[in-house]
């Protein structure tokens, strides 16, 4: 599928049927994988998962659903196992027929080959822009047992998410109900991967899959179970959705908009979302410059009611801004060295109240845009 | 002001007491010159307009808000008017404190040079990031009596006027009260500066004034003079308006998103805002790369419910996309050809009612991060 010659399909297999739970993307324009897989994840049951990267298989009409239902019956009938417990993703360009022959000739080779130590492998496989494949895990020990989760995700652009990001896949051995999993896996992806953002372009194919094999023998029901796994997993999508970001297209730098003193965690959130959407804000940062008047130009056009006269601005611990004045030179070199390194925290104190909210985002390029002027080229 | 020592203060002057009317930014972070201009439009007159470049105003605190006091007293003085007929403006970096000195060390010298050709001047004293001025006029004739009306305009980047554009001043010899100056103002500034963006960003100093000083004898508020008025301030406002992205920092293409087929003009306005906004959409049109996946993609996600099945979508006049799915080969290869050139329309039919609204906008360019990721060094 691609025209590099990259790696660009995997399989992801339980050795046994696992509790499956999901989020989508809420484009209104949705890929064909992802209203199937929608549509599966609803049985509760998954045995296998189908990805390929190269192309998105979206807005390919009623060949492309063929496409999605052909390619995961031959990796049903492979492994023995009905195919509505075979889930198919996608990731790519947008529009463009995907060929069901290279991949149904393809499902058998890849079948004989998977094995516990190709999780690299599979991650190498779904990737599109990105630059290093993405893997993370945790391990967990409740009542004498231990479990594992792992996850891994794929995304480097067009990147906003919201639900879910690109895609991402978590595998755990514990015992779970599909409902209790998807919950858990709601709550976490809130706060982890839906509180990033690289370029405010939310994807057509967006999808986070939770598969849950039980293997561990320790049952996520149980109220402690519950409590350390969803600790754990937050952790783990936090790892990846900051991977994500590090590997954003073109990104020299990783920041995090915090924003305080907020009278709603929704305000709060709004801010944050367009301080780090700021295509002002984002290049400025590129260019290490402490134009901290576009952080609070872009907080003022949020849509959400603020006094200026009362807002706080910390690039790092550095307090540029007080309110809603600048702090002076001395402040702004010293604005100026955090904004040399390679990661930091932007501050905003609203004093409206006491709630909070953050999200992830990196700058804005020249090479952001090299690379999506030439995406398809 | 301008470290480069270009020309950065100008003045306009009315031969006589004019009505105004003012439109301002919606940004809740709101410079000096906007909060004080605000209020003394109010009065409903105004002799003069003070306008500096280089130097925004905002996030100055009250030194701020005395030297826009203090540098239009001067002018007031000068000029023999009450101050609060002297309306201030100012643009450029956000943050830095504007010094009052060599304004009014300035303005005496300004006002002996003001002739009714000096408009061509004045243009170049409030440009900033702008390369070239930007003034147009409209001439009309009711009931045997000429009148003429003049714009001037500036803006290049952090435009998405909510409200108003950057810095955008109307003159007009025709007579009308301030309340009828400000429903036309209202009404044709909607649907002109009030659709563009180039980069999504809403300035902190977005000001468009109106000055009628009732010299060409014309009356507005004979209805025949107002439809003529209306529409020929329209034109003016349109004219402005495709100078302004024409202009825009960076930009090398131009494209109107024209949203047709939906159930409400908010609805079209908000899909149409959404594409225009994107930087994928954008930087796909800096590439002449004919990616229309990314300009569905955006439409998705613009939060207004639509059926991707119904979209159709044309570059020009191809037709791209039908019933959601691409057209083949041969439209590609004309929608190429399209974006070849240096203005184009993008056409988005929703098919889900009979409501049109479009945005005006420009790419996403290698040049535009340059300029902003250096804009203060």
């Amino acid at each position: 599928l691609k025209k590099s010659g990259a790696k660009d399909l995997g399989v992801l297999i339980s050795q046994t049927p696992a509790a499956v739970a999901g989020l989508f993307t809420r484009n209104r324009v949705q890929a064909a994988p992802v209203l199937l897989c929608r549509e599966r994840v609803r049985g509760g049951i998954a045995r296998a998962v189908l990805v390929n990267s190269g192309n998105a298989n979206c807005c390919t009409g009623d060949a492309g659903m063929q496409t999605a239902r052909g390619t995961t019956a031959v990796l049903a009938a492979e492994l023995g196992v009905p195919s509505e417990q075979v889930l198919p993703a996608s990731t790519g360009v947008i529009g463009v027929p995907l060929p069901a022959d290279p991949i149904e000739a393809a499902v058998p080779k890849l079948v004989q080959k998977v094995c516990p130590e190709g999780l690299q492998e599979f991650a190498e496989a779904i990737m599109t822009t990105d630059t290093v494949p993405k893997v993370a895990g945790r391990r967990g020990r409740v009542g004498g047992r231990n479990f594992g989760i792992t996850g891994v995700a794929k995304g480097a652009g067009m990147i906003r998410p919201d639900l879910a990001t690109m895609l991402c896949f978590i595998c755990t051995d514990v015992a779970a109900e599909s409902g209790a999993l998807q919950a858990v896996l709601s709550a976490t992806v809130r706060r982890s991967l839906n509180r990033i953002t690289i370029d405010g372009d939310t994807s057509t194919n967006d999808t986070v899959l939770a598969l849950a094999n039980g293997l561990s023998g320790v049952e996520l029901q149980q109220p402690q179970t519950r409590d350390v796994f969803q600790r754990l997993l937050g952790e783990l999508l936090d790892d990846l959705a900051r991977r994500l970001i590090s590997d954003a297209e073109g990104a020299t730098k990783l920041f995090e908009v915090i924003v305080q003193g907020a009278a709603s965690e929704d305000e709060a959130l709004q801010v944050a979302r367009t301080v780090a959407d700021s295509s002002l804000v984002k290049t400025a940062v590129f260019g290490e410059d402490a134009n901290w008047g576009r952080v609070l130009a872009a907080a003022g056009r949020s849509g959400v009611p603020l006094d200026p006269r009362r807002i706080d601005l910390y690039f790092g611990d550095v307090m540029m801004v007080r309110d809603g004045q600048g702090c002076g030179p001395e402040a702004e070199a010293q604005t100026t060295a955090i904004l040399r390194r390679p990661a930091f925290r932007l501050t905003i104190d609203l004093h409206m109240g006491t709630e909070t909210a953050s999200v992830l985002t990196c700058d804005l390029s020249l090479d952001y845009v090299r690379i999506n002027a030439d995406y398809r080229s």
